[in-house]
């Protein structure tokens, strides 16, 4: 066993295998970049497959090897159940299933854990019962959970190398110039597939949709695109667009947002021209309302939103307050529709988004991003992955990629969750490290990182309320009391590898009652 | 001494190294796509450099290496010159100049071939005075000519590698996203440059127009750019929109280009959703103009054009006779102005247009190409290279890579041209084989490749005036006698890499007077 700088234990053969967490930007590598294997498609040659059945066999795939799908479809997911199935039904077994991330709708994927199909699995996230089902044992290696910026970085250095991707999109041509912006499977940005489709050996895409040679916009070239399939649905239109531009109702999240919308104001970062993003969560959406009435007051509007995007953030640049959105994942419908609709709203590939080993990714040139937390711990690391309980139901996202690259990053984040303490002295996993986070807000006022002495500085006289970390997390405990430890068994269910490859944290296995 | 399958000898040096050409779908290669080094850029850090002569020192270029420029700026493109002089002036020697294409206004590497600072040349073309002395025997290594195709194909299965290309971009933020559509020197399309930028282990982006971040639409990823550098000017917005759209009132062309437009609208191609590429030349723009009267009084509209675009390809797409425009060269200030304006006039690189290498290239998907020619010969060869006189001065371009792919290959020639007859027993040099030819129009009539046996039978009782290709031959010698042949000496001054990587022909040096 190995302790790496954040004192996270990790088994001595992973440590070996990934190395150990040392610091934000300890790694900047130079290597060449990975490729995919290429076979020319000549003139007379069609890329149209009968079934998914048929393309399986014609691409190759065997025992052992990896396969890809992207989570653009959220909840209304179609692709990889209906994929998986017909691979287990053809008897291949042992993959490493390398989706960008898993949702409650992939539960299937248990039972082809259980059969042998999938052995090994890398993803953002895994949520509900497949989470619970990770972390009960149900696999024999552990999950590796990736960032969205981590996933493409791997890919690109070959960590990752995908031998078949299997991707759905809702407007496809028979060469495979793809889109996600177009027909009634519409999902918005292919952010995470483009990084796929590029460097995996085999590309399908599946569709419900096919056009016109040439469909465009083109997110996903033909030139990366072996295959096309075309199915009678790829996702259901309501669990796609999924998410509504609900604000929150709920007093404290209002308040946290309000101070939150306050700290960014009165930061050194607030001013024209500036950058942010800001996720889909009650009080993340309340914070850019609040955002939005001073940035009307004092005339300040912003250079680009990055995302991650919602409805109301593309409602504000549709407004003209803020100039540019670039988008690797579209979060609602209103969010769909603007990518669809406005030149301005452009779609970027996961790996500019956020890959630590690129030439330059966008959240390195972001100002603030506000995220939020299940638990920040007085060391200021974040978890976004495991529950109190636990057990793996969160993603690790974009998190530590912005947290890390940004000027500010801001955790919202209530003190308790019912009768649960949210501000705590070690998180149960960590997903963000302490150092790239700067300020924690919560209903009763904010923490400022004591490693951002410039932050405190400027903060001194301002009005919102400011506390230590130890001091929110007394509060905290002062509430619900100090919390049961959890009662881990032996055998680790997840590697949590931090954006740059190396190993943040691990957890393991928890007995559900 | 090699002679591949059409007869043209090869040296046996060249003949071992790229092998032999046998059919233009001979290869239909599997491997794995070379792939740019690549060095991390984190957060605080930036691209911007002083100065062309800090930005080559940095970008670690040394003897031997290989630069790259693209020529979206055609004649008046400042950058190749500025680069160079700035190697020339480092006392850096035998580097590789791996330009897209090379004009006129380049000039100057004339002394920098004779200064040992460019040893070994790749490009589609040479024109005028550096063809001249390419041709007079100025280098020691013979130059590559490659197809537009053919040079994507051999950047991605790592025939070129690239150490360092030197982009120019009218419009580009501080992070590397680049386009050729905004700003004072816009140029289109950036095709060609866009292959570079993926696959060169260094990627400069000169500018002088540094915009906000993010600078869309994105042509060149920043993910794919190392350094920035702004410049004062970065070509002549006179010369760089170059090409006019000027309509032939010679009677000769108008005779073509008539017999031309018949010849496709009584294809079996010409129906509604067709497509076409026309070039740049007077005869080709007269066609297109004839063309769309017919599919304004026939009511067939096309579903797209691919190119290499005009202005006026242009106003048929903006008067809803294209569908979609897909364009990896802008040739004209209208063409350069719809890209910018129109979502369906949409960019695309040169090895989506015609990289026969990948997983489908556009042209794969061509109904009918017209092209030009400076000499086609009884076996449909097409010579687009050296003039009569055996003088390098033109481009390969995607002449081969269209005219194999398309459904319908047409080539525009005079029968003579002055005291020189075009059509001809054997052409001086072979780009095109005759095997991609379809029709050959001439201003006394049409012939058809007797291989297309289905086309003959289909121009049976067409009103358009039929010869075998030998008549048209001996029509031409009558008038202007039979060529004198050319005097070449021993020297391989150039070889004619096919679009497949095989060797087509070899160029001699010619002694002028």
């Amino acid at each position: 066993m190995s302790v790496n700088k954040l004192g996270r234990k990790i088994p001595q053969e992973y440590a070996d295998k990934y190395g150990l967490f040392v610091d934000q930007f300890d790694r900047k590598p130079t290597y060449r970049r990975n490729s995919a294997s290429v076979t020319a498609v000549l003139p007379g040659e069609t890329k149209l497959r009968d079934s998914i059945k048929d393309v399986i066999i014609e691409s190759g795939l065997k025992d052992g090897m990896t396969v890809s799908f992207h989570h653009h479809f959220r909840e209304g997911d179609y692709v990889l159940n209906m994929v998986m199935e017909e691979i287990a039904k053809l008897g291949i077994k042992n993959l490493t299933l390398a989706s960008s991330s898993i949702a409650n709708v992939h539960e299937p994927i248990i039972e082809h854990i259980k059969n042998g199909v999938i052995t090994n699995i890398t993803s953002s996230g895994l949520r509900d019962k497949v989470g619970a089902a990770i972390s009960s044992g149900i696999m024999e290696n552990p999950v590796v959970i990736r960032s969205h910026g981590g996933r493409a970085r791997a890919i690109e250095m070959g960590d990752i190398k995908i031998d078949v991707a299997f991707l759905g999109a809702s407007s496809c041509d028979e060469y495979g110039n793809a889109n996600g912006s177009h027909g009634k499977s519409a999902c918005g940005s292919l952010g995470y597939a483009r990084v796929d489709a590029e460097f995996a050996d085999k590309v399908v895409i599946i569709t419900d949709n096919l056009v016109a040679y040439p469909n465009t916009p083109i997110s996903i070239p033909q030139n990366h695109v072996d295959y096309v399939v075309v199915v009678d649905a790829i996702g259901d239109p309501n669990g796609i667009a999924k998410g509504a531009t609900r604000f929150t109702t709920d007093p404290k999240e209002l308040l946290i947002a309000e101070y939150a919308s306050k700290v960014i104001v009165q930061s050194p970062y607030f001013k024209p021209g500036f950058s942010f993003q800001a996720g889909s969560g009650g009080s993340a959406l309340a914070v850019a309302r609040y955002l939005k009435e001073t940035m009307i007051e004092k005339d300040v509007k912003a250079g680009f939103a990055l995302g991650g995007l919602t409805a109301h953030l593309c409602e504000m640049h549709e407004e003209g307050l803020i100039d540019t959105i670039i988008d690797t994942q579209s979060f609602d419908r209103g969010a769909i529709e603007s990518i669809k609709n406005n030149d301005k709203h452009y779609e970027i590939s996961a790996s500019m988004y956020a890959n630590p080993g690129n030439k330059g990714a966008s959240v390195n040139l972001l100002d603030i991003v506000v995220l939020s937390a299940l638990e920040v711990d007085t060391k200021f690391n974040v978890n976004v992955m495991t529950g109190s309980d636990g057990v793996i139901r969160g993603a690790s996202g974009g998190h530590s990629d912005t947290a890390a690259a940004s000027k500010l990053s801001i955790i919202l984040s209530p003190i308790v969750r019912g009768r649960i303490p949210t501000i705590v002295d070690d998180v149960n996993t960590v997903i963000t490290p302490g150092q790239s986070i700067d300020v924690v807000v919560t209903e009763i006022g904010i923490a400022i990182n004591p490693l951002r002495t410039d932050l405190i500085e400027c903060f001194k006289g301002s009005d919102i309320p400011q506390f230590t970390i130890e001091e929110l997390k007394e509060k905290a405990y002062s509430i619900v009391g100090n919390p049961e430890p959890i009662q881990y068994g032996e055998k680790v269910v997840a590697l949590i590898e931090y954006r740059d490859g190396s190993l943040i944290d691990a957890v393991c296995q928890v007995e559900r009652d």
